[in-house]
């Protein structure tokens, strides 16, 4: 089978990485890239944006010509900035292309909230109930028929994977959930502002957004979900002087009465996550390092408790299994190929 | 006043830290520097070890010599690991010299945790009573009688600074506090381990000795002082891709019925802290970052409630207010020298 | 075609991007992993080594086994040490099967320098006639019949392409080569040095080895070849903060009545390596930098001329171009496979 | 003694060096600090644009005000961008201060060169001819008198005093020099543009403005007026992924029969540096490094012959010996102040 793909935002971050990951997929040929409309870069040959592309992909990129995609390609993705998203996949679902769109339009069931943590009006409600989050290993059967997927956020991406057997089977005390998340730099995008500096990054470390990141509600309702109540964690991200890579430190209590089925937490979590191929669990006293999953599609998960504590540490490359890469695992269900094809 | 210091210790991190604290110090000379007496650089010229202070300090480092001790020095620094200073200690206060032991051998009343942390048994009983803990902002009036200063762990000071006023004016949950501690890598000193090169620590992140870190039990005994009570943390350290610096995020509950006496939290911590010359509390909602208070003395504070969790976040460079530079501020309080002298 | 292949070094650093690459390659089978009979590792998994390679590859690494080598594997690489390969090369070569060796010990046809410097004694002398120098874009014929390959040097491989256009047209004066090179840290393989610790590393930038390396005489060997006229450069290599590339920044002076038959610089070296799949010459007054050829097989090249001085610089992945994917390249060509197969 | 200082410029990188320099200097108070006039901090604390001031220094930093800088201040340092100090100086001058420019708007005799390398009118000619160029190593005598010092580059800085003893004693071929230099990020002050940012910095290695780069003419004038005929260098810098510092390899053949009356280049060296509190001469066969003058106002040198090629390397801090600590030695000598005051 050979998928004919288009992707608008092509020289964004997760634009550039997809591209690299569809390059090497044997079942995908890269026919059109867009832009936003908007870039900075006008109409543009790829490799003059990423020269590391040279001799390997020469397309042009220019702005979106429905026309076109409705002649030339099977599926889209959108690696685009949130708010802008939502401008192209009425359309773009009207031709009869899938669609996977990388940013956070999608995301929520409920409108009111993506307003109010991504400070904008959503403009195309209707199509909020068709979409289908975009998360394997929990939502799988969802996603093989899934015409519009949205792809999940790094962090919740992480912390979601990282606490999902707890919250599944009403092991953890919903109230009790904290997320001490670090992340890369590359989780900004590209943005040119002084805080992204080299000479303001290297050598230091901060917290952002304490409290207050628009991930914080996208991991809640996931969360919610599972659990069969209302979860409401405190998420407070931080900035670290590496290009790509979350760690997240996980603390939570156990439910109360709550009954462990397993010999251990970390059999728990390999009985739970059983034949998944991305991710892997850590042995007993084991944590995950943010180096054995760059450039990968994996997940690792260490997890331990102290008396009524737990303590889960979940790491993902946050270009890869936090966007990009995600999104081709997402395209591989969606078509039916097999779902580590071009990710191992 | 001129006082003539000797360093034990003189080849390691915090010893070549020291050293360059101490050549900016007005009131300071360095008459002697030792090494361990096992040290693997023998006798040597400071500046053949490290070449940055070629010109600027050119003196021996060999074996202790309690001949020339006596006759010369003042105060002995101790930059030594854990389990070798107390083999010196005793001998030096027989010589009526003041010490300042920056390793972790006097900083326990119970040798039993020492013992059990440490994993080791404690060769000098004895002394453990008389050692004072220096932290100059909460036991300022008994380090200035000190003749034996145990200068605390960077952690420690870390998190019982950013601690302190919620404790001793009871209005956390004590068994509520959760450190989520990162470091850099200089707090390990110079360890020839495979985990430290370049290319492990490089653009990864990772936890490490998760919730069984020897510097919990060190916060625990100064937290439940403050409290009047047993307080136990979790305490999860990592390590970041950094030369210094450690910045550790801390969660915790109200105390049930507390009641503060403050406009805001931020307002309490002013007020707890008021005319201490190395503490800086950040204004409502502004949280540390690594970066201020690295090359300094300063331990930076950010504190926020969100309903009945709090959130701090404390700063410090970790050699130097974790160590060297702390070390420095006690014997200004000891030699009665304007606590700020050769540190701002 | 599926070649069965076997790696004797596949803990080192080049035998981990080894297998990466091979995990990748459409005509390989990855059946045996073999230690030099003297890791500290034993006999071991190799996701034990490398948890990245969990879910992946988890073949046990041991001691090599001959017999098991002479039924299960077409061909072998040798990512070892230096004098540690020709150990093992003639009898793989009599068990007739094909070797690729990622070592020095086969790249000199004079015993004499090698023995000079890599200060070691040559136990195999015999067969340095039939190994043929892997550069694929200098040497291809005689690869494609290689039954012994030696795998070039990282900085040979860069200088080398570099500078070719310009010593094989002799345009160049042989004795005014003046190269600059600055290498990741990576090329200096794992070892266990005080001086490859991040403390050591980060921040920092030094020279080493000033021009008394061990890569010069290959580079030399070559360059004399191709001008047909001894060559000796002036080569300083130096230690950057990075884990992978190296940049060479190459001086030179044109030939006494040397005539360009070309527009530019530029258009020579195009005209040079035209048809090249993994050589990428810049634009006039554009230089490649190491981003653009880290992960890839490339090596990027700009060139200028000054009057009578020429500039070249050129970049490529140490453990990639310099070491591990130019072994695969090369065996491509050795099985007539496409040359860019598991490379692009 | 004490000098009472104003800093026109002081929210700028060299700005901020210059505040922590003299906020140590025994005889120095800071007394007013200015921005440009257009800077877009506008009026504000200086603590507020840096944190790590509060506590140390809480000066308002505002538009220059001759009156009050007339009143108040005996001495003004411009750490201004080039171009804009030409707009201060006159006026300074006649108000009877001593001024200190760290820029490049004074360094050139010849306005015409200045005018082609920095592309931009000579507004303030006239007063060319009295500014003395501040490297202190060749120009200590007139130092003392200046009433405008022109304060050198960092790249000349190094450059000069790395080649200094060899052009003074017409060892060298002055048509070989090439200087390969290598820079920490900083050199470029705070530019936001995209070139600076974390993710295009960290990893990376390159080189920019090959044989075109300002400073080449200043290392031009100082060494053509050393050797007393023109020089003309090959000079090419690159930038490093780190913070701080500057090494630069040098390469240059010897002059036709040249005789050195030393056992060495190093005992040459040594001999033409006798008695600089700031020069170190590395032992026969060593290099420098940058870690080990980071944070100094050092410039180490190592130096050494093969046959008829010389190979010098070496090393500074760019913000401090290439910038503002050369400007506290440069005060130090016009005040007849011990000259490593506040410096070592």
């Amino acid at each position: 089978m050979l998928i004919n793909v288009g992707i608008i935002g092509a020289t964004g971050h997760t634009g550039e990485v997809l591209i690299e990951l569809l390059l090497n997929h044997p079942n995908v040929r890269i026919c059109r890239l867009y832009n936003s409309g908007k870039s900075s870069f006008g109409s543009c040959v790829i490799s003059d944006v990423f020269p590391k592309f040279k001799k390997r992909l020469d397309l042009i990129c220019k702005k979106p010509d429905y026309a076109q995609i409705k002649q030339d390609c099977d599926l889209i993705f959108l690696a685009l900035p949130h708010t802008v998203s939502m401008k192209f996949v009425p359309k773009l679902l009207s031709l009869g292309k899938k669609v996977i769109d990388l940013s956070a339009d999608y995301r929520f069931k409920n409108a009111l909230i993506y307003e109010k943590f991504y400070k904008t009006k959503h403009r195309d409600k209707a199509t909020l109930k068709q979409a289908i989050y975009g998360l394997p290993e929990l939502n799988r059967a969802k996603i093989k028929t899934a015409k519009l997927l949205a792809n999940p956020g790094c962090y919740p991406t992480c912390a979601i994977l990282s606490l999902a057997p707890l919250l599944a089977l009403n092991l953890a005390d919903p109230d009790s959930v904290i997320i001490d998340a670090k992340s890369g730099v590359s989780g900004a995008g590209k943005k040119l502002e002084n805080e992204y500096l080299f000479s303001e990054i290297q050598g230091d470390f901060r917290a952002y957004k304490v409290n207050t990141h628009q991930h914080a509600p996208e991991i809640n309702q996931q969360l919610s979900k599972l659990a069969g109540k209302k979860v409401e964690v405190i998420f407070v991200p931080h900035l670290l002087p590496i290009e790509r890579g979350i760690l997240a430190t996980i603390y939570l209590k156990k439910a109360a009465g709550a009954k462990l089925k397993a010999k251990s937490l970390v059999e728990l979590y390999k009985k739970f996550y059983k034949g998944e191929p991305f991710i892997r669990i850590k042995s007993e006293g084991v944590f995950p390092r943010i180096k054995d999953v760059v450039k990968t599609n994996f997940c690792d998960i260490g997890v331990k408790d102290f008396g009524q504590s737990i303590i889960v540490i979940g790491v993902i490359d946050n270009l890869l299994k936090g966007a990009s890469s995600q999104a081709v695992q997402n395209m591989n269900i969606m078509y039916k190929l097999p779902e580590t094809a071009g990710l191992l």
